[in-house]
């Protein structure tokens, strides 16, 4: 049910549309802006209710369904427009899907197409051609036009405008170079390209060695006369490997060998069958959405479930800067359609040889299903930790046993690259009923040109070149459903309690006492930045007990150093409403899937899916079915070794599902990868395994404890 | 400089110290109390100044020295003492070591010795011998003495008493079982054990089925004549495997062949000398101390200090309950020599097969040093994860490159099996400058006997079996030296700046600015728990630059959910001063070495090292020598799945040191692990590598990468 469109799938949906004649579907990748075309083709997915009734109640699955987005060009309003499309895999009827409110997508709001950029080439190569010989003496010899070796690319910012409805972007001029992402030359402009002619499109402000001019002509002729001083870059040096990976220096320790690396030497130890994984106890279904990405389903321990769905929402990075780019940059990656922006996965770099690799299909802006080879990855490693361990002495030099379990875990990965820099998205299932879900941040800073001011938004990185602070926020959609639908939400805090010490009357105790608060609202279920987060939030299913007496729950733990990026409700903050709340619990609703969507990045002002709607209501969640939202992320603050990429160490976020009282003891007590030592009559080590004694001729052949 | 004495040292102190006729000492293990004994002997590490010279100024090295703690049990007036003794390994005089303000050590704060436990074990037979009838009928057939399978054991709480100058217990009976520490049985006791002759212990008071008895008898009588309702334990079933590491129930994936093993297919590619380790542009050597544990010395990076010292100072865990023993329970770990407490490492489980293992002396509660095999383990690992990457799509379908970088690191480990639980101890180097410091915790959950009342103080986790909340705090010394030993410290925030927007002035910018405070005083930089932490915590060099000017620093990120566990200067809370701040800064001082002490177990309520003394005179941090005490932690309220052993996902806490404008780049740009790949003119990948291309026959011979 929640596996994504076939090859097969998507290509009938495409026929199907295009085979009706009032939609006038032409080719999405034909130069024209002015057409009907298709931009996006996914799974939509089945009512909850629905899907639940196959899975739990054994009824029929629901029909597969396609949700599709028509860019409507060639009309005298150009609009856009969702559609729902049925049944697969032979569609027959295709109805209008509407948001919430029946809110209206405005067309300017749309993701940027192949085709746009094509045309945004089209009139950077005019504006080059204008400024080449600024450009030519500013860099040293790079122009955007017949440059071969010694060429200029850019960069477009986003959003587009400062409201809604409008399409303008700024876009800034880079050596095009390996790493071009941290090469800005120092020109920035400002082009609007909302008309669907892109000979009507125009230069509104052009940027300068931090002087604004109102057309490329007024810079040009400035500069020439000599009212504009002038940017000389330091001669280009091809042996600068600044912004390359290419290794430089050297190191004491041999690093041209290589590393340890992960073996499996008795096989694998899961099971993946197409999107169905199972691993441990745990079993679950994902897949990857174009717009925003991984999703998990029907999430089970030994058969239990514990989610229906989590799943990435939308990350976002929004700079802070000296010049017009860096100023406006607020990038909200589903408007990338980062789900899709995704590419093979390097075996031993990007995942271990050893994983699992799996073919992903999307449509988007694409005229046909394309292949995402090895786009994601599952696998087993070991955490070089124990699970569990304990060494019990006898406290007379001896011991009563050893006893301890290797943490293995299983983990499913995919990764964006959103233009510059690159999130690798990670799932974590440990065997004691644990979820880790995390995200690690790589890839190119967003770097703009180095101005004396830009140092209170950032640091130098290289000449001319400035780190922009920002912050990265992202959002998790988490359906737990602990033990059913019904549950209900707590926060634990402690709270010190004062009392007579009962065997020493004259004496007080101060202890902390557990002080619960069951929150019955949405409202009173949403935490604010900068407020106290609560010490446990705890979702627990009150109908449910374990065989303790306690009500069956999970919590979850953040691991963030996330805080706020702009005011409550100025400008492009309504669009991302949702990060106001490290964890917010609503009511499930179908209506409302996402927290974010494919045309936030578009018009963020007035964005047509808004979390808060989904807490302005401020139901009731007492034994209900609930979701838990979360928002993640860091202020980076770029510094000279994020170059030439920001490297992983430091820079993950993420939160666990961890089991409170919802199983009866650790369920990894399964696990046959125990081992337990104890002291034979002989007084040497006898050890107890549920594994074969050998291990495998690549792994060590040392005996296993020495006592 | 900073190994730790070797057996011939430990041995030579302890002769040296024996032939000196007026310190009387006979054997520590001799049954007596009343002796003149060591209590500990290790190594007394030199004067920062004096160790600089000669690793800076290629001086001579200053002696070895140790430190020794001897018992004067036989005195009129008892007492602890510490000596410096030197030169190593001839020692040839012994100085008296005072601590900072010349406060002596209070006899009755010394950790509690073999021999003291001897001695409580006879009285605990005597009193469970007139208990002997109600000990078995409440656990169906357990007692004390002579009891084969059927046996009790007890464990003793700490601090012993409500003030300084008491030396009594409580203790608790458990069945004696695998995991004996979560199997209460109901019976706990005060015992007054500070008398020097054993025949002077007495109890003072019992408690049973949640009521106070002054006396054994008092309680029994009562029991006999009715006046105390009677527990009766459900028959001991040595099937239920509870408390067990037996494996038990089924997952639907196989776990009975081994998991993902870590190889090392071309050796190994970093240095153990002794206590030096070199590894990928690091250097450091390291030690372990008997009390307190894993210490870091002059930790290098491409021969550069970052930091003299990294040190464990202390791990507390504070408890809340309703029987005596848990209101009571204050485990102050250095005070039960967690150095020393650790044990074999299980290879493959607390460290990979492919790990370098160590030994370690300890002289600890002994009369000869004694060798911990293997107790401490070095290896490199995978964390199968990227360093950095990117992918550098050409948005044509094509890509202009690949770029990846292996995350490989060194992890440097111990572990502390603290009676109940285990503490997992790593220091862990990253490729590129960032030194992770983090603690993990598993073991066995110190549980008290079940009470309606005690649900308040944590969850039901067995029949009769409370699982008790308790907050685990950490603290570690960060001795920075960036690029010399004159550091200064800020705090970076953020403020919002609103201004005109210059290319639309009708419009306004609001964007975050950073916002730096350098703090000058040594109680500005000491932040509270429960107050805002900073956004950035860091530290730099006033005097040092980096290529693009920015002062040459480090921060410190934590990664904690640590609080305050007791009122500000509250009893037991005035020996962990330390524990009100997750950073405090100071200037270093060599009298300040450490945080806590071995005797502040023995007395918090007024310890003889303060951390609080050290940052009351406020110094000047502005230039100096600067020091970084940092506290991590958590709450743990244990639940069902701390059962058998509390899991270590999720509970890891720690901190990284991340290079910040300390380098020019990255500095992992020197690995040779690094991979770029090209699109060919036939358009086919070529692979650039700076290693291998055959891995090796144990790891995949799959191609690395498709395109
Ligand atoms: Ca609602
Ligand atoms: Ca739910
Ligand atoms: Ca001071
Ligand atoms: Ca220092
Ligand atoms: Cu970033
Ligand atoms: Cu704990």
């Amino acid at each position: 049910m929640y596996a994504d469109l076939t090859a097969r799938e998507l290509k009938a949906v495409r026929d199907y549309l295009h085979s009706i004649p009032e939609l006038e579907l032409t080719e999405a990748r034909s130069k024209t802006l002015m057409k009907n075309s298709i931009l996006l083709i996914e799974l939509h997915l089945p009512r909850k209710h629905e899907a639940l009734r196959a899975l739990d109640r054994g009824q029929a699955k629901p029909q597969r369904q396609a949700r599709v987005i028509i860019q409507f060009g060639n009309k005298t309003e150009p609009n856009i427009t969702e559609y729902i499309v049925s049944p697969l895999p032979s569609p027959k009827t295709h109805t209008i899907k509407t948001f919430k409110g029946a809110r209206p997508i405005r067309f300017e709001s749309r993701p940027i197409s192949a085709v746009e950029y094509y045309h945004i080439n089209d009139i950077l190569g005019k504006i080059a051609n204008k400024a080449h010989k600024l450009l030519f003496e500013t860099t040293g010899g790079f122009s955007f036009n017949n440059c071969s070796n010694r060429c200029l690319t850019f960069s477009d910012i986003a959003p587009r405008g400062l409201g809604p409805g409008e399409r303008r972007s700024w876009i800034m001029l880079q050596k095009f170079v390996e790493g071009y992402f941290i090469q800005p030359i120092g020109f920035e402009i400002l082009i609007n390209h909302q008309d669907l002619d892109p000979e009507k499109w125009n230069v509104e402000k052009v940027w300068y060695n931090s002087m604004f001019f109102d057309s490329v002509e007024e810079l040009v002729e400035k500069y020439e006369s000599g009212d504009v001083e002038k940017i000389k870059l330091p001669e280009h040096d091809d042996n600068d490997l600044y912004s390359s990976y290419i290794p430089r220096g050297h190191s004491n320790t041999a690093t041209n060998i290589h590393g340890p690396k992960l073996v499996e030497p008795q096989g694998k130890r899961y099971h993946v069958d197409r999107n169905f994984v199972e691993y441990a106890g745990w079993s679950f279904a994902y897949r990857v959405r174009s717009s925003a990405g991984l999703q998990v389903f029907d999430l089970r321990f030994n058969g239990e479930r514990i989610a229906y769905e989590i799943s990435l929402q939308e990350a976002i990075a929004f700079y802070s800067g000296d010049t017009p780019a860096a100023m406006q940059t607020k990038y909200i990656d589903a408007g990338w359609a980062m789900g899709s922006s995704s590419y093979e996965l390097a075996s031993g770099i990007d995942c271990p040889e050893i994983a699992t690799f799996v073919d992903l299909y999307h449509y988007y802006d694409t005229d046909k299903p394309v292949r995402y080879k090895n786009a994601l990855c599952i696998f087993e490693m070991t955490t070089a930790m124990p699970l569990r361990r304990h060494f019990d002495s006898n406290f007379k030099g001896g011991y009563n046993f050893f006893g301890g379990v290797d943490n293995a875990v299983l983990v499913l990965r995919t990764t964006s690259t959103v233009y510059n820099y690159d999130y690798i998205w990670d799932f974590v299932f440990y065997q004691n009923g644990v979820v880790e879900v995390k995200v690690s941040a790589t890839g190119y800073i967003h770097a703009t040109f180095f101005t004396a001011n830009g140092l209170h938004y950032g640091a130098k990185v290289y000449n001319h070149v400035l780190g922009n602070l920002h912050t990265h926020l992202i959002h998790y959609k988490v359906d737990l459903d602990i033990a059913g639908r019904e549950n209900s939400f707590e926060t634990i805090d402690l709270k010190y309690v004062n009392f007579t010490n009962p065997w020493s009357p004259k004496n007080f105790i101060v202890q902390s006492k557990l002080h619960r608060t069951e929150q019955k609202t949405e409202r009173s279920a949403a935490f604010r930045f900068g407020k106290k987060f609560p010490r446990y939030v705890h979702f627990y299913n009150p109908n449910e007990k374990n065989k303790w007496g306690h009500q069956k729950g999970y919590r979850i733990q953040l691991n963030s150093h996330a805080h706020s990026v702009l005011p409550r409700g100025w400008r492009e903050e309504n669009g991302i409403s949702w990060s106001r709340y490290p964890l917010a619990v609503t009511r499930h609703k179908d209506s409302e899937a996402t927290s974010s969507s494919m045309y936030t990045q578009g018009d963020p002002w007035d964005p047509v899916v808004s979390f808060e709607d989904y807490i302005r209501n401020n139901e009731d969640i007492v034994n209900q079915d609930l979701v838990a939202w979360v928002t993640v992320g860091f202020l980076h603050v770029p510094h000279s070794e994020d170059i030439p990429n920001t490297a992983t160490p430091g820079n993950t976020v993420g939160f666990f599902l961890r089991p409170f009282n919802f199983f009866d003891e650790d369920p990894s007590v399964a696990s046959r990868s125990t081992v337990i030592v104890r002291q034979g009559k002989d007084g040497k080590p006898k050890v107890q395994r549920w594994t074969p004694e050998v291990i495998g001729h690549c792994v060590s052949d040392k005996p296993f404890m020495h006592f």
